[in-house]
């Protein structure tokens, strides 16, 4: 086009993307690839179905949830609009609480799975992101706690399914948390804060939180905090204790019977103890959570933070519709889940899947070459034919070479004579000439 | 949490969706996903790997490919920031030209696919959409027309492995288009007012595109303009008799002598002649095709309008490095062809992918359930164990068929006994008592 040609003479425009932004070239999206067909499979297995909700939602129905969330949001406006009520979603629970509140003919309970990104308006910072890849799954209808402990089983069952084993899912109760100021003797109204604080445990450690706890409280009251929150030995231990020292505490008793359930199934449904705990220091910072709460830790790789997470919320639709519906949920990072794939090299990321690329050496051969490709795509066998614009034998293999397809199949005169084709192992360098009808055959081996 | 229960007492926020945005439920969700997976399965099997790159672009990169565009943006905005560089993408293929322009060592030929969510920010209107999903797949670093006739071969297959049958693929190239100021005698600044009448044809009809050449052109010219675009008769009838009527004109030679290898091609690579045609009024209304142009109808649903198109678009990269980049893409509307298949009943839908629900029955089994559950899962039978509050055993059987679970499963009292289960066909209403260890076998029949 005239049009385009002349831009060579005018400003060249960046081709840069905005700070906070990322792509994923083919090496990578292979491998995330790879990631969510587990996830979703596993979810699948457990009865969850999928559904999608638009990136984009009305502003007042994504603070609906959590007023806080409104400082981190991205507002979204047509170019020809003065002004917005519309942002991106920043997770995919509030948006399922509005679908739940739209459809209420929904039998329950409805469990379903959402995969899709969501973003935070946040200033851009060296290495944080402002678009994510979650994995949510939900459990809407559902007051008892066999379903909290079925959302923390999938989860478990993911990580496995990953092929990961060292991680662990640290697992508490918010009604223990709303306990603690009548145990400890605070106001109920610096409980909020008080979860801000212990919610940086992992990050900040032990000792840290420690001093800052009594920063805020007064050295009596700090004590009894930490006395509750640091409850250690194994699952059996953490549970007495806690119900000895908070008894006639009703709402942490509530809270402490509920986990006892959840311990219960989870060890019938097979989900290993080495990968759960009791943490009573697990708060999640979002305000809508009601009941258990929990987040998992990747122990060779703290430093990501919590790789999922999730708990119940029973009054997210509230602000829709009036009423409580009991729900609880998971969410994993799948971006953040990736990058810890990548820094413990637990998959060999591969740059195609590409298996055979058929080399395009002669033009009065291409009907042979085009046919050949059609016979190996039909017997699923990913087959690439070479479209580039050097027609050299030599830079066709080093093309496969560059892009690391494994195989290339070289038809030229001498093979057009005998119908046969070469095949050439660019791994081990082997070469064969076998016939072309057992081409098939020779990759399905 | 006490703040969300205060919210009772709050004023309400209606759970709409913002104008032109919609929900996909689990019914639709999962038949989105089966045609997805057929989609990108055609994809890989032509050696074609996947990429990803964000929703969100900077504004002047999006704007760079066709500044008409900024017309239709949505643009994004931290909550923070007083003004914003930021848009949603208007299309995959922009960002694609940014992607190869900041990556040059990508070895070329390079073929990538990426199906992902596009943004239009115009005003919302009954039955327009917002947001669609779309599947795009390019070839950058190839000029031969082979490579075009891939990308049309690919969409073809696409659709054969979708099922469909009734569906035409019309081809045109824009060189043959751009020969026509000189054959019909109007000047070539009128030519781009020609493209956007012409590529009204599908939807107006014929006879209204006649009326309107005729407002815009001389009588004469619109006569000339029209014994091209019209040529009829089969597919070597049409290329020769453009040949011979253009002969002579070098920019229209080009593009016919490109459509006579790309038709060489799709014949070659199998490609059915009755799902595909030269049509020379195709030309497609982005400014930035060079060469090849075509545009996929559904014969049995041709108000949806096109439902794949593509082209050949050389001099995308231009605006960012001042160097073309030979590309040829094609794009499939995936919300578009939803909404045909649903329209034309070509996917049963399924409200649920699970096929088993375990009824909840008695606490006291519930090791049981949840082991049971276990094994099925273990043997990817995707498996649901009921969750709801309503424990009685009619209310989880209703469930089962309102959310057409296909079988039931119980065990009771007597069951746990003889160490079976009681196997429920919801369909056929007959149930089956087996031994509780050849459940799986029974499911796997």
């Amino acid at each position: 086009m005239p049009k385009l040609r002349k831009k060579t003479q005018e400003k060249r425009i960046k081709p840069e993307l905005g700070g906070g932004f990322r792509d994923y070239g083919s090496g990578d999206a292979i491998l995330r690839q790879r990631l969510l067909e587990k996830i979703h499979k596993t979810f699948e297995d457990f009865g969850f179905d999928p559904m999608e909700t638009p990136a984009v939602e009305r502003t007042e129905v994504l603070l609906g949830g959590e007023k806080e969330s409104g400082k981190i949001i991205f507002n979204v406006r047509g170019s020809k609009e003065k002004k917005s009520d519309l942002s991106l979603r920043f997770d995919l629970t509030v948006p399922l609480a509005r679908f739940l509140a739209v459809n209420p003919e929904i039998p329950k309970p409805f469990k379903r799975y959402q995969i899709g990104n969501v973003w935070r308006g946040e200033s851009p910072q060296a290495g944080r992101y402002r678009e994510f890849l979650q994995a949510d799954l939900d459990i809407a209808g559902a007051s008892s706690t066999d379903a909290d402990a079925e959302i923390i089983a999938v989860i478990w069952k993911t990580f496995k399914n990953l092929g990961l084993s060292k991680f662990i899912i640290k697992i508490n109760n918010r009604k223990v948390l709303n306990g603690l100021p009548q145990y400890a003797g605070f106001p109920e109204k610096k409980l909020p804060e008080l979860l801000r604080l212990v919610d940086k445990k992992e990050k900040i450690g032990e000792e840290a939180l420690k001093k800052e706890l009594k920063k805020v409280f007064k050295e009596k009251v700090a004590a009894k905090i930490w006395e509750i929150i640091a409850i250690s030995g194994d699952t059996k231990t953490r549970l007495i204790k806690a119900r000895e020292t908070l008894r006639g505490n009703a709402a942490a008793e509530e809270g402490i019977n509920e986990l006892i359930e959840i311990a219960r199934n989870l060890n019938t449904a097979g989900v290993l103890p080495e990968n759960w705990e009791i943490d009573y220091s697990v708060a999640r910072g979002l305000g809508y959570y009601t009941g258990s709460v929990f987040e998992t830790y990747l122990t060779d790789a703290k430093e990501f933070g919590s790789v999922a997470s999730g708990g119940r919320y029973d009054f997210l639709t509230v602000p829709f519709t009036g009423q409580k519906l009991p729900t609880v949920g998971g969410s994993i990072g799948v971006d953040r889940l990736y990058a810890v794939f990548e820094k413990l090299n637990l998959l060999k990321k591969k740059q195609t899947s590409v298996k055979v690329l058929i080399l395009n050496l002669l033009p009065e051969l291409k009907k042979e070459y085009l046919e050949l490709a059609q016979v190996m795509r039909a017997a699923n066998i990913n087959t690439s034919f070479y479209l580039g614009d050097d027609r050299a034998f030599q830079a066709q293999l080093a093309y496969a070479v560059k892009k690391e397809i494994p195989y290339v199949v070289i038809l030229g005169e001498n093979e057009s004579k005998r119908s046969t084709v070469t095949v050439k192992n660019l791994v081990t360098r082997e070469q064969k000439e076998i016939p072309k009808e057992k081409i098939v055959e020779y990759f399905k081996r």
